[in-house]
């Protein structure tokens, strides 16, 4: 057997999410499909560092592939974009997996950006890419009330109902907001998120950046641990996973 | 009659191109038969300033339309926005247009931009919207070769075979090329372009990017004034008009 990182870009568009479910096309099928020509016929199993729900995108996905055939990366790399053809699933390189490594557990910090198109005009380039907010928003003012949430938290007021976690202890190292042109982009970093935790927070922020609620509120929310307080959960085909870390480095060739 | 000069947004990927053709949508049938609402139900003829060919894209095209309805221009834009859908056109604002004004003819510059992702792997979120080229391309070198085209010349070289311009000379201002990251992206404005000049271009740079032919060559290809001799047509899908200026600028509101 030969394991190998893989560094993955995908449009969430067309997928029920990074994992199988019960019905619709995941991205982990196309891959594990594909991967299937490399493992003597059968799928194996393949680990995300993250979950992203349907519709979400990835640039910067990693994820962890055993294989029987021991294979140079590139022809990894190579074999899983040939097969994956035409889903918009891309493997941008391949790596040996260090020992006892694991694309999820060993993951120190994930990043994610969310870009809000925020005019009148609905978007036609960026068409599920964005999510579209014709009112004005106030990138300050969301900026300003996102610093107030930075650091270690019980974040049970931006957790999905459905969230798995035992605890909702984490630590949000990074949520910056900044308007580029017509869009307000949110970059958000963490070493883990709980499930919707961005999509919370950035429903939560744009109440601020309305000028609905003050740069305090989304603090408040946060202290009281109520999801029901909190906003809107923002759409997935904003939010891009943007990329992965590791205590050690991946050589990506 | 009220006349409007629209600022439009959109996915060339569906279209026949800007103008209508005998088969096929066009994104002028689509603002048209919009706009038709506008004016007692007759769909005006609407006249843009950049002919983009089928799978070309638009941030920034501008078009003229004249209706019977005098309405204000925030009110045209919406209207139009609303009877186009679900189609990938956006009118990104409309204006007043001013006296004797033409789409087309008052426009005293055009740029556009062509993307190309310069990596192994395939596109997944910026499918349509690149021209994916896997053998590294030195950008540095193409725009060593692009400076040698600027100023005026007789570009039949560079113009497709349908081009119905009765003059191939124009005037090339400007042609960058830089590397950003895995893309490489070249940049293009002149007062007008002849029929896949800018693709026709792009074509020929690649050849230079590639080593195949010196920066010295695609300026030797321009003066032979011979299409045959100059590289491929660029595809479609990696460019994009990203904007049109006139002398006597328009007042978007």
């Amino acid at each position: 057997m030969a394991g190998y990182a893989l560094l993955i870009e995908y449009d969430g568009g067309p997928f029920v999410g990074w994992q199988r479910q019960g019905q619709g096309l995941s991205v982990q099928q196309v891959l594990e499909e594909a991967a299937a020509h490399l493992n003597a016929g059968v799928a194996p199993t393949m680990i995300a560092a993250g979950r992203t729900d349907a519709g979400v995108h990835a640039e910067g996905q990693v994820a962890q592939l055993e294989i029987t055939a021991d294979l140079p990366p590139e022809r990894v790399r190579e074999a899983l974009n040939f097969h994956s053809r035409p889903h918009p699933v891309s493997v941008l390189a391949a790596a040996p997996a260090p020992e006892g490594w694991s694309a999820r557990f060993s993951a120190t910090g994930r990043a994610y950006r969310y870009r809000i198109l925020n005019r009148r005009a609905r978007p036609a380039l960026d068409l599920g890419r964005v999510w579209h907010v014709q009112r004005r928003l106030d990138a300050a003012a969301m900026h300003e009330a996102a610093q107030m949430l930075l650091g270690q938290h019980d974040f049970s007021a931006f957790r999905a109902a459905a969230c798995q976690a035992k605890s909702a202890l984490r630590t949000l190292d990074r949520l910056d907001v900044a308007r580029l042109g017509d869009e307000v982009v949110v970059t958000a970093a963490a070493r883990s998120f709980l499930h919707h935790q961005v999509r919370n927070l950035v429903g939560t922020l744009v109440e601020v950046g309305w000028g609905r609620r003050p740069a305090s509120w989304p603090r408040s929310v946060l202290d009281g641990r109520d999801r029901a307080r909190a906003g809107q959960t923002a759409p997935p085909e904003g939010l891009v996973l943007t990329g992965v870390r590791y205590a050690e480095p991946l050589d990506w060739g």
